[in-house]
């Protein structure tokens, strides 16, 4: 009944666990190792490339630090393990975006451009032949999945303002204790971080080879929820264009992907703990504002990366990943 | 010691409370009435118009619905009454637009033509001597603060699209119990509402008159927090302009209006339970990002109020407003 | 595959909802029938007695008032149909209790006394066979599956003094909107309610025979969560008796009842979205604290009454409950 | 105006900041030092001995770890200096408690000795004189005030067992980042910790010296709100006493003590921001609960050692305390 295993390195991080609890009701897949910084005596275990190695997994998933990914994820290749690495080690091709963004020099340049991008909605395809996957960012996705058709179909001129306001919860920054994170520091509290230097701005533009990086605006929030993301994407759409057209067109048949029906608005009781982006669209006059949802533990972590998995292993693209359980 | 008196009408409701509460410190005014739709025994009264007027107030407050605004503060206006209305029903000049925004035909245009928008940090002359103060919405004074300097010194041009992202806590909706603010349906969510229709886009555009409404874009998000605004301005300035210089000069001797130092940008624990506006400043290239911060119920409504009513007592502006208790 | 079919009557009020949610993923079991007081015109229907009636389901679930419970249980009983109901209307066997916790004058006291309480732990044999199962309710579920076997085996003496204290999230209040459960009520507050006089003591008397109802005090409190219920029960155990042991030997086999290890207690993450009662216990002299964590809407609510809907279909008691998907 | 000068040392904890915003509206007094481990190059200092004592306050205010005050507060007392005590470090006369409580050995117990424990409705006289005060504990303020008089009335016998349920906000586990305080762990759960074996546990029976140790159950439990303390006390007490009666009379002119109306029961929302402690009592047959109020941060620890202060420096008890500014 199991017939692939899976390793998870890096199991009690918030994406790491959402990988391993995911995976407890996947009818093909067994996780045949588990492993974090330091072992817990009871079924996790201290990590080593050794141990990993003789684990033999069909894939290993890399829910670790990005500095950490760059380090493993090439000697994991090298013993010609497959990955799916969900940092940010692997995302942008450029290797001199890095040391801006994540503050190291990029030192695996040719895995780097080997390594493929895992949005099934695009990728499908390299996905399943892919020997390294860079599994995107929560706040990527959530703004990708909207813009792509829209700037491809021409709704967007690349000449426009392009404005995304993104509101996360909490555990996309981690679970590793920080002043930020306090529950005393969050809670009853808003604030905007990261405002025009987040490193998420340049992976969304990678995948937006049309857009002007001075006409992309986005502007990350931090809000006292656990889970979820909500981009509200604002911009003035080319004269005749629809985008509801477009993107009813480009996901007319993606499983994980809903366009809402107009008049409605996705929230984040909608997707919470579901592998589903869902798109609202309103539209008046020059005026478009889309409204896009997912869980960033979910369609912007490990539920991405085992529809991921599921391509890399020929099972079908949303096993283990139905019904939705929402709020 | 207690010169004036006010009466307060609504005052169980969140804003009406707010005002209660920040009077029972202030040194020169005291509360001689205290009015709801139905008393409670306890000093607080059943609403009527003759109670309200028998206790001969200096000010009359009205924490009321639009509807119920609309109807009483004309008949306190025309018995020599001073009020200050905190609801909507005499911010917007044009009665024609209260049919669209608030669902009824403005029956005081008279009284309309008269009232004074009571936002001190503009009108305070006007204020003065105001026999009907408008107090302002909560979210249009995140904006306009921040917004009327930059088109009156032309650091926008009304050329140029505004996009304005919207973050209240749940007082903004009112005590009134409804479905949408069930705690259930609140906590762990995040939803935009009244994308591109929302009524207080009307009344930020009355004090815009530069402004060009298809290139002014508001969205309203509810949030999971009781207290607090945080509004995200984007747009990209007039070649040469300074946000930084337009707002530092407007607001050098504002007492309530706190520009934030470079590098800084405000959040909701900075502002709660104070009468402060903070404005953030971010730049970059040719895009400005403006993050301004406010407690919702007072500089977004009760402490607002008060303000108005120290300029219209002849009372030091700030009195009863400090200090500031952030959270 | 869908061998059984069910209609739920309230659908749209969290237990239902829950109920209709869970069984989505229920391998043997189809809903052929979603009412509602109003039908939505997509796929719920507006609720009346005829329309559940023709849908003949195996089982119906009723997730409604109390009061409407009292009427329509009744009814479809009469015309052969098994009921589950989650309400209090029929977990009492004593009528005269009614009037004093709920109200009203029970008018079904035949039914009342054929029907079953739907605690699988303890009555599975007869569920099974029952024309009507009571749901239990979720702070009873959270207090008598510890207290059953510590008063049957004499760990606690009816001579002792035994203090539950009960912290439930909101949903528990139900779906209506009331000030009580209005997000700026609960956010940041808590509070106890119903001292002495909650209606959930007397259905957890009426499954402790050995209790003094002078010696039991059960003390509910509002907490600001949407999910969960955590119940802390002190009392002096009886010399040489050990709450552990009694509690290991009683739940050594029930599926969704886990006796924490030692030194180990339960939270509501480690429960949320699980079927599962977990109970820690600490001892210390004389002294046993006992603490236990359910999700009120799932064993306390939904789950428990898909465990009911099991064992009288002869599926698998566990079926579609597993596996776990916590916070 | 400002006659007398106060430096507080720790000043960036949640603790410490209240004491210094406290102190912004006190009349009579002004901070003269603001200390912190490292300082910030903006008013606040880097802590050193030599430079506290070169302040030359009437009174420090020590806001620090249990650990540093027992190293500092005798230094400090040594030249002379009046010390407010925020830690546990001297709360409790048995220097034999240390080791178990707290992991330390007590380095000066002559100091012990001579400390006043800060609770002014029982020592204000004492407190008046004091050179070193220890500032209570914010659970056991919650729990010694509605108490004391209980046990010295004869209300509870010693015999009788005493529950006491502690629920407090996240502020109370102090500003440094922990996973336990993380928002991720926090929010949308709770959890009993210390039970049976709470440091705050001998403090009460310090100030109880009629309780039982084994007849005394304190179980605290972490709840995710920011500030506040409920605290649900049941017991059974003595034939024909009243608890309404012994409390209405202890705290009869207590300015910061109010006993609820019968039938009525404190929540954090009345309580939140001011000094007060509610008391509110439920009595059926020979059950009486008691739940009482408190902001943690405010009579749980900086409102308090105003008081304290106040005292110390012979201004009324209640200056810079009132009014209140509740939720």
């Amino acid at each position: 009944m199991h017939n692939y295993s899976v390793a998870v390195v890096g199991v009690t991080g918030y994406s790491g666990r959402e990988v391993d609890r995911l995976l407890k009701s996947h009818p093909s897949i067994h996780v045949n190792g588990r492993f974090t910084s330091k072992g817990d005596g009871s079924g996790i275990q201290a990590y080593s490339l050794d141990a990993v190695k003789q684990a033999r997994p069909d894939v290993v998933i890399t829910a670790t630090e990005h500095e950490v990914s760059l380090r493993i994820v090439p000697e994991l290749a090298a013993d010609g393990l497959r990955v799916i690495d969900m940092s940010g080690a692997f995302r942008m091709k450029d290797p001199a975006l890095y040391p801006k963004w994540y503050g190291f020099e990029h030192t695996a340049t040719d895995l780097l451009q080997q390594a493929v991008y895992g949005m099934p909605e695009f990728f499908a395809d390299q996905v399943r032949k892919a020997k390294v996957v860079a599994n995107p960012g929560c706040y990527a996705t959530s703004v990708i999945l909207p813009l792509v058709p829209l700037y491809s179909t021409g709704v967007i001129s690349p000449k426009s303002l392009v404005v995304v306001d993104g509101k996360s919860g909490v555990s996309g920054a981690g679970r590793h204790p920080k002043l930020e994170t306090h529950f005393c520091e969050v809670n009853e509290n808003l604030r905007a971080y990261g405002v025009l230097r987040h490193r998420h701005t340049p992976e969304m533009l990678s995948l937006l080879p049309q857009a002007l990086a001075e006409n992309f605006v986005f502007t990350p929030h931090l809000i006292p929820i656990t889970r979820g993301i909500l981009s509200t994407i604002v911009f003035q759409h080319t004269e005749g264009s629809s985008a509801r057209a477009a993107l009813s067109a480009a996901y007319a048949k993606a499983p994980f992907v809903k366009v809402m029906p107009d008049g409605t608005l996705p929230d984040i009781h909608g997707v919470v703990h579901t592998n589903e982006c869902q798109i609202g669209i309103a539209t008046s006059g020059r005026t478009t504002v889309i409204v896009s949802a997912i869980d960033n533990l979910v369609k912007g972590a490990a539920g991405q990366a085992i529809q991921n998995l599921n391509l890399m292993l020929g099972c079908e693209e949303g096993t283990g990943l139905f019904p939705r359980l929402a709020q």
